[in-house]
């Protein structure tokens, strides 16, 4: 938010717009490469159409690690053990609100580092980022001993109002009621929205200049002089983008680099696309502070300076490894209540790799497999968040090394690209966060946490009564007072409450995106993307395996209904068996599709803020240990208090037909409805998938080909032993690094609390496919 | 912008609006007013309607000052003297950006005080008030010789937006075009919009605790839960009111008073209501920082006191003229450029009083009468901006007691109260700056400055290029190039030069208006208002006299163009006499009616912000003078540079028919369109209204009926010899407290520029009636 001189000038009588300072030799930069309408227009995705280059080998052409990178990696895993003796944060600001330019430049060991840039002046330490809401940067720096600086309480109470203030003064009575009751949680009303993918590789192609060139001539594109607000509105943002772009040359120029031009070589294009990043995770602590899609881009850059005989197969991989490793270190400080949502210090840098064109190429390269080199070069880790668009096409050799991590490390997520090319129209998408697709060039999604299914089907039994805090919170309306549970009465109350679950929720997240906007707008990331945008209004359901079981036992088992002296109803029995989602029956199967659409169909009869477009998820992150805390016992059996299921997940012990009959039943869930994606965390052991690699590798390659192919939209793959995560709970010290997926992330065992480690623990580990 | 805790509380399971603690013995502040309405709802009209005490009787009740008041009066008056001394200001702060409880109490010298509240600590130390635009308020510190602490500039340049960059972020280049060269001049858009009447009775009727309870409970009414962002707006809105009346208790209890409750006694209403008054001052700098209409309603509390024998009559004054006195004291600080356009260093603390009520009653009272009197108890003053809703059916002892301060003092305005009743439908209105009424209770005017009429003129017959930068700055059109202008030729190119003028000044406005509720939303001012307000879209014409007689002198006078180099028409000659503005010459003068409906008819094409209601003025204040500055010559033979006349004022030396002839074209501008006001300064000198006091008021009260009577508006009276103003400029030391009417306001003679003085005493002073 730094004053801008805006681009017009007036002189000698006439209105000019300045001649930026557009290199008129950029064909220079550019010598090498195929031509096409990239250089006419930012299109990032043309220059990749015009250059890819294929990689159908295996990883045998790989490098290890320069010793300067173990050097810096040591030094790093060394600050992360620190990090974690220390309770979890080493060190953080408390009077400096972090902008592009706020801290001089930052190094690990200036001399070593290929590719440089801290989000502050030391490694590890943690921004002071007050705008999402000044009490929640306070309450977080509490929560690590650190005091907040007094004269920054009252900047940001008295003079500068924080996206958190703005939305609590417009909830309704309803809307804080349903998050004080948890039947919404997790509402980003108190952190930073994130799930924005900035087109990185825009810096390095074109440079800083001719993105501003460009967002100028978009300022003076937007409307034809009517200022309505919509139009003023979209002229603030890109006039704030103009800004962001000129901070970031600043903060480049600070670490000696210039990126007003396009990068000149493979090290430039590395590190101009981490300043890029750097510019986001400097300003905006969103939950998911995605990196995109850079593999095939970056690998153009790479192969041009291998071609030129500028730079050896291990200089490639070291630029790839210090990347990796700066990725690794983004910090933010939270607050406690975020951190049980989400635990393990998650940052969700999300990369998305390979995948499938629309004109049918693959798109692995070779720094496709430099990328999850690094998880070998430097060990594994939870960040970045490595996420393989999965297309039966991708080449064999690619399938089989990136199996091969996964039984390493467990480190890896699979998505469904021909699922997700398909119904967003382009092959230059990314995955935001977990399992939400973005096209990188003109998408971006209003994240929207999640509604507990599972209660509200408590709430349509007990009349709208929390069935945990004993208060009326849903619309006052009859509860089911008959011993046993009737069907078609149940499913009139479960209507009317979900209707209302539905307005709440949509409306609240009306209220939050407004908010975001006025108080917390992501300029620095938004910079690099197009003016345009289509914007997706992101929901979420939780709980929807316990619902749907829970709805399934009414319909089919004759549940009983024991209440407390209130007559809320505290336990169910079921008379007979039914039937349960995980198990390929579609009697329980489309009680969970049903229910999908149903909220998304009752979430779109609202207003939707931007006018942006409906979509919903199944996906909980580790959030589902904290809703099942929050919801009492359900008429599947599920005991008051105990964790969900994660995302899209049967609900733990439901599964009885194995790893294959689970994974069909969740390949049901309709993609069209839940478009920010479904989340399966699945779990195996190794001798289930086989007796040696080889094998193990066959097995999980077509696994995935068969779940992909069944429509499934994504899979985490946990390779263990139950008995290697109970010898980690018990002996921590062993397993330093040991990772396992969650719901749509990674982290370090270690950095779990014992209730979530006993949760995964608790997971299931199929030991029959 | 102070963290609030909302009204809302969860507690066992149930939300609770938490019991505000009003005052249950209201009914004992209450005692002895006649009940109504107001006791349910807040009312302040209905309580004046239930409890109105009329007086029809003369002046002879009025006291004189206290000793108290006499003291207090000359250390402001040597204060004063003191701040023109050192250039016009005497402090200011540099580094507390002004809050409600941003400075402790202030005092002149507190033992003597019997109404207390300065803006900062000290008398006539200006406040830091960045919020309108930082780089004005460093501008304007600077221009006193102060600097801006740097860590303003940081907060307000990197962390905190401000209104003027706001604006400035999605003008469009015709927008910044079209305020370079002065085609639209004055926009708000670099200073506080003011023209905000707070119903500031209400604090001392209901006390602020009510008035919080009220609030909330209109939160809870805005909107049934969908979220839009209409309803979204408001209901931040209201919030941050809430916010500010509770700011407001806190800065009366600084100075040991206790608002939550209504006010007692007069003292405390005088008290209460100056402290709303206070909470505006301390946090706006808008141009127009208006009082309201008090009179009525203060005089029924004093009434009370003096009938309970708690009061004298010297008491009373002395409440009211210390009252005044506050106001007198009000100041900003502000840019050399403000300063040119709006001389004298004006606040409009603008007071309005008398007026006759929708049930024929007039509305004169003792109060009235006694804030007359503190021009004679505390000497001629420029503020506040006393003003009278005049009626025909105003009693005549207060008719001619006004009409003797206007001769004494020239410090009156006087305007139309039946035809702002009728328009507004209500008889409780207040003036906001000059001439613009505002519904008290839920009105509220969208401030727009003005555009250039007679520049538009030459623009048509340039075609679009202006003729003082020589730059293409409207829509390039084809210019005149005939010798002789053809009248019918000239209309089509008007048309299409007014029609951009419309479209950019409008759409201008609406970014203001946009961008000052982002950024500088006035909760202090409107809390005291209704919370469903209606809004005025203002916008406003100069150089309307020149213009119509351009015009007629093109239709009437065969007009050759006289053109320099580049063919820019620099004179004109018309062959014939023709008919001018000013002498009741329904040819010109139904050119005059015509622009104002035309360039009201094509700025109501366009988008309005907030769905505000169009209307327009007639209406320069001192801008007369800047606009004439950058305005070439025109057809009706002003020459380049010349002021233009102000306000709706016929052009001078146009008027060859006298005082009425003049009055008569005035009258003639259509209310219905120019609903913000139509200001007509006149001049007369005392010999030509009579030859003593009393036929010298008889002549002004009849003048001042006929005028009325024929739908004339607005009347700035002065009545000089034009050798006292020349005196008064050669000798100022003997003429210190000489206040002049402008266009709208007073002003010191002293206070004006000498370019400025030299235009009050070119004006037309009339000789004959």
């Amino acid at each position: 938010m730094k004053t801008v001189t805006l681009m017009f000038d007036i002189k000698g009588g006439n209105l000019i717009m300045k001649q930026l300072q557009a290199d008129k030799t950029t064909n220079g930069y550019w010598a090498g490469f195929n031509g096409g309408d990239w250089q006419e227009s930012i299109d990032v995705r043309d220059f990749i159409q015009q250059n890819l280059i294929q990689y159908d080998g295996d990883e045998s052409f790989l490098a290890g690690p320069t010793e300067a990178t173990t050097t810096l990696n040591n030094k790093v895993m060394a600050l992360k053990q620190k990090e974690r003796e220390a309770g979890g944060v080493l060190d953080a600001d408390n009077n400096v609100p972090a902008t592009l330019t706020s801290h001089g430049p930052g190094y690990i060991e200036k001399d070593l580092e290929k590719i440089v840039g801290l989000q502050t002046d030391k490694p590890l330490k943690r921004a002071f980022m007050p705008y999402g809401g000044i009490r929640m940067a306070e309450d977080a720096l509490k929560a690590y001993g650190f005091e907040t600086d007094p004269k920054m309480h009252e900047i940001f109470n008295e003079w500068r109002k924080t996206h958190n203030q703005g939305v609590f003064d417009v909830y309704t009575p309803d809307m804080r009621k349903a998050r004080h009751y948890k039947i919404i949680t997790g509402l980003p009303d108190a952190y930073g929205r994130g799930r924005i993918i900035p087109d990185l590789p825009r810096i390095a192609l074109y440079g800083i200049d001719r993105l501003i060139e460009e967002k100028v001539t978009d300022h003076g594109n937007v409307g034809d002089g009517e200022m309505t607000d919509s139009v003023i509105k979209l002229r603030e943002q890109i006039a704030e983008q103009v800004k962001a772009l000129k901070g970031m040359k600043e903060m480049a120029a600070s670490y000696g680099y210039d990126i007003s031009r396009p990068a000149k070589t493979a090290q430039e294009a590395v590190q101009w696309v981490y300043f890029g990043y750097l510019a986001a995770v400097k300003t905006q602590n969103g939950a998911a502070m995605s990196v995109g899609r850079i593999d095939a881009f970056l690998d153009i850059f790479i192969q041009r300076d291998l071609d030129r005989g500028l730079i050896t197969e291990t200089d490639a991989q070291e630029l790839i490894d210090q990347f990796v490793m700066k990725l690794r270190m983004v910090r933010f400080i939270r607050t406690t209540d975020y951190n049980d949502l989400f635990s393990g210090d998650p940052i969700w840098a999300t990369l998305s790799m390979a995948g499938v064109g629309m004109d049918g190429r693959h798109h692995v390269n070779k720094t496709s497999f430099r990328v999850l080199k690094t998880l070998e070069n430097m060990g594994a880790a939870p960040e970045p968040n490595i996420t393989l668009l999965w297309d039966k096409r991708l080449p064999d050799g690619f399938k089989r090394y990136a199996t091969k991590v996964s039984i390493d490390s467990s480190t890896i997520q699979y998505e469904n690209d021909a699922l997700m090319r398909n119904q967003w129209g382009t092959d230059y998408y990314g995955i935001a966060c977990c399992v939400s697709a973005q096209p990188i060039a003109d998408g971006v999604q209003f994240f929207g946490a999640r509604a507990n299914m599972a209660k509200t089907v408590l709430y349509a039994i007990n009349g709208g009564i929390d069935e945990m805090g004993n208060a009326q919170v849903g619309p006052a309306a009859e509860p089911i007072k008959s011993e046993y549970i009737d069907y078609d009465d149940f499913m009139k109350k479960f209507d009317r409450q979900l209707d209302w679950v539905a307005d709440v929720y949509v409306n609240a997240l009306n209220a939050i995106h407004y908010m975001h906007d006025k108080y917390d707008y992501e300029a620095e990331q938004l910079c690099l993307k197009n003016s345009r945008l289509d914007y997706t209004f992101a929901t979420g359901i939780s709980g929807l395996s316990h619902a749907t079981d829970s709805i399934s036992a009414i319909k089919y088992g004759h549940v009983k209904v024991i209440r407390d002296e209130n007559g809320i109803a505290v336990d169910f029995k079921a008379d007979h068996d039914y039937p349960r989602y995980g198990n390929n029956d579609d009697r329980a199967d489309s009680i969970a599709k049903m229910l999908v659409k149903k909220l998304y169909d009752k979430m779109n009869t609202h207003h939707l803020y931007h006018n942006a477009k409906l979509s919903t998820s199944v996906l909980t992150i580790t959030s589902n240990v904290v809703y099942g805390k929050n919801t009492g016992t359900t008429p599947n059996g599920r005991q008051a208090g105990e964790p969900f299921s994660p995302g899209a997940n049967p609900a733990y012990g439901a599964e009885q037909n194995g790893a294959l009959a689970s994974l069909l039943s969740t390949a049901k869930i309709p993609y069209k409805y839940a478009t920010d994606g479904i989340s399966n965390t699945f779990g195996v052991t190794p001798r289930t998938l086989g007796n040696d690699t080889n094998s193990q590798q066959d097995t999980l390659v077509n696994m995935v080909d068969g779940y992909m192919e069944n429509k499934g939209m994504h899979l985490n793959i946990n390779v263990f032993n139950r008995d290697t995560l109970k010898d980690a709970q018990a002996h921590p010290e062993k397993y330093p690094t040991l990772t396992v997926r969650v719901s749509g992330y990674c982290v370090y065992f270690a950095d779990l609390t014992k209730e979530q480690q006993d949760d995964v623990i608790s997971r299931t580990y199929f030991e029959a496919m």
